[in-house]
């Protein structure tokens, strides 16, 4: 008991410190100090003015739209002469964050439900009967074979098949593209981000920008870095591709647009920044599907009331829009406590608070 | 040789500490321990009470759909008395994450390819063909200038145009919007939830919630926190907007789904909760293409085999459903050595370790 | 003024350490080495070899396009014999990172714009037109009441409704579900990553696939781990479900995309990793709307003009493809300076430094 109190005595009454050598010596001294000035011009130039460490960060929350403009003609012995305007060619009319323009297309027209000869390939051209199986449907084939052998034309046979016909003969696409004019079509995007933590908001539109600017001006890194419209053909550009060829095949565009904002700062120095990207890789090794397409059908009843449709395998670019950033204010309370980055100023700082603080010897807090 | 052993010895079996000095003085000792006392206070308080820091923390993998519900009537002198439903006005059927609803719109009936007048404005306009340059399509433009000045009516004359005839006239947008009643209908959001990390998966439709309680629930922050059932208007209201003023041009509201849950207490205690914002800024200053729209068609042939299109120019609002949150469990092992905390309980600890073990006087460990 | 200037020669020129007693003990001299010895081990095992911590990472950016192919016949009464090919059930035709495909459908043929009775259920079925409500439209009726009660088949009398007549009857979903083969449809998923701090891009198509391969594989976790082909059922059964089951009602599964890629060592070593899970959860508690389906109609005119739609309920699997992972390269100056886990290294090493170092007796470092 009594050794009990004595030891809580000590543990509570005694305070044990290093013995410290004072060691007079201007060289050993100065170089002491210059270590501890390189510490702390670490801390501040590195940490501080560099890495903005004390700054607190969040994330942009974002909405996208994007509508396009233009209108184009073709002329072509099946089609005859066209005209093609926005409701034509987005499809769907309205995605998140995304949308599709139809540049080029293999068009089939009239289909019916019924039954007719495949297109000829190494899987579907036919002796007899006996080289098609009923009910077979392979992967690639347009419809469910019925076993017959039937003419596709004078010189081959092909296998009978099941299907909306006649069936779609995509054995090449159209070149140069369909709708090569969409080059000059345009993107408006309206992008609108928040930064909650600081309930902070703003769009791509800049309230500096009038509404007859708008009307007329096409983005441009150079000349206009915030006018919300683009040139498609000027997008691709900027991504290092061609538009033409990439309207025969089609493929996906990104448009990232990176909000960085020191809010420390006025607001008005918070601005978009647009860059461009294919985010597709074209690989001439693969032909399986390659640039980007889809197929969807309109349809109709003719008179007779039978159902018909027009199928339409539609090649064209998607621009995904991507929108990033951060926005940092500076918090010095933050820094310390409630920070991702604590330990590191805590650790710098008090390296150097230690050095010092020894200098004047006590320990106590380090 | 032999001085390399020596000084391999001196390294091996030498160890070197620094003196200390044991200060008897109740006013140091004290102080020392209060010291340690407010660190130790600090540590326990601070990081494992307020921070919860000692609990893993996972990210909320979702998948979300949403379905509309509610039908309503018009009546027009252009379109007649016309029932609407779902299949009409949520375009396009199905999307990820969104869902758009058809508040407002202009309908151009009976459209077919050919010539006609352009809607007269500052560049349509024309006194003689001279004013029209043949093949020119302007951004704004319906379509495509044959070159011909016409009379649009009795007292004007405008540029005609190739287009899709006859062209749209946008000039104002119906008000109050078309389909005002939508304010009524309802959207049911199935929410599922998924923490892969501890493989917890929950829905927004809890499993206290009767079949009965669903087929009649309208959400109501207050009255009804967990009903997954939402109507319109009241999305509208709760993110401090006015439904009608929006409807009329259209808009994106955000819907949010906050998961939060200490996976250490009951299941039953892991909830959603939701949250509405407007996304898009109405701004006034801006009147190039505010609010929300796009255009679509429906195709058709007539009788003589012409194809037409109804060309609907859609203004409503986009539901964009943004899940979020984290899920935490209390682990150990995890606090010291897995955690992307652990350096700072390590330094924590580590500060009040060192303290106190220097009270027994060794270091080793430091 | 002086005195000023002694303490500032003193903090100068001055230099004060730890008096350090040398203990020449083999016992506490190899103790002390073995724990260094340890904390050595520690640092180079844990941190370095098992936690790779020395590596700098990044995020994946991706773009994601799915195809689905196949085509099959159905014969029903109703329908008669049809075809469906992929412009028949996928909707909508095109989507970012997702995919839906239809498995199941209500079909209501031919309805137009009229007035029709209500399907009897509990709130529909009347006795006289008192029990109607003209104007009434309630969440789930189809139409606007008119008021008017009037017979739906010999025995039964409904409320009539203004609406598409006439109304869908979606009592019951067909079972087994209408396009069960759907089970052996394919998608083809093209996946392109790209990690922009290390400006390395890489395809799910990897360049050792060839073309040939490509138009016969089809994934399977054992003998095609990296064949961009999947079958339907067998991503559903791979998720531990059944694909019939799961077709009748619909639902969500996701396809996920890891890439993990040490880009230490041979690029060629970066793979996609694919994985599936169903998304969502069918609950048989709750009924209400199950799975997953939604709404679309094709418009089109009869031969007197009126517009008719063929309104299709549509039950279906989405699939959602989920791309992530991220990239590591080793940085050694990163290490030490840039990276995240710095504080952890610094920590470590300095601790390794201090007990070397005090053996040579200095600590102006520490």
């Amino acid at each position: 008991m009594a050794g009990c109190c004595a030891v809580l005595a000590a543990f509570l009454f005694e305070y044990d410190t290093p013995r410290i050598v004072l060691i007079r010596s201007r060289k050993v001294g100065l170089m002491n100090r210059a270590v501890q000035l390189l510490i702390l011009a670490y801390v501040i130039g590195w940490v501080f003015v560099w890495e903005k460490g004390y700054q607190e960060m969040d994330s942009v929350v974002s909405s996208v739209t994007a509508k396009a403009k233009g209108v184009t003609t073709t002329n072509t012995s099946k089609l005859g002469f066209r005209i093609w305007d926005v409701a034509d060619y987005v499809i769907p009319a309205q995605e998140e964050n995304s949308l599709f323009i139809m540049t080029n297309m293999i068009v089939t027209m009239n289909q019916t439900q019924g039954l007719c000869p495949e297109i000829p390939d190494e899987t579907t051209v036919c002796e007899s009967d006996a080289n098609c199986t009923a009910g077979s449907a392979s992967t690639h084939s347009n419809g469910v074979a019925t076993g017959r052998c039937v003419p596709f034309n004078e010189t081959v046979n092909t296998c009978e098949v099941a299907a909306w016909c006649p069936v779609e003969d995509n054995a090449q696409v159209p070149t140069p593209a369909f709708l090569k004019a969409a080059e000059n079509f345009t993107l408006l995007i309206k992008n609108n981000i928040w930064y909650p933590k600081f309930n902070f908001s703003k769009r791509n539109i800049l309230p500096n920008i009038t509404t007859t600017y708008l009307k007329t001006c096409i983005y441009d890194a150079k000349t206009d870095p915030f006018c919300p419209i683009f040139r498609l053909g000027k997008i691709v550009e900027n991504a290092g591709h061609n538009f033409q060829d990439m309207a025969v095949e089609g493929g996906i565009m990104g448009i990232q647009i990176k909000w960085d904002c020191n809010l420390d700062r006025a607001a008005s120095l918070c601005l978009p920044r647009y860059s461009f990207r294919r985010l597709d890789t074209r690989d001439v090794d693969h032909n399986v599907s390659p640039g980007y397409n889809f197929r969807f059908a309109k349809y109709y009843n003719d008179l007779t009331g039978t159902e018909r449709r027009t199928l339409i395998k539609a090649y064209g670019i998607r621009f995904d829009i991507i929108v990033f950033g951060k926005a940092t204010v500076l918090c010095d309370v933050i820094v310390l406590y409630c920070m991702k980055k604590r330990y590191y100023y805590r650790e710098k700082k008090y390296k150097y608070v230690e050095d010092y603080e020894r200098g004047l010897g006590s320990e106590t807090d380090q």
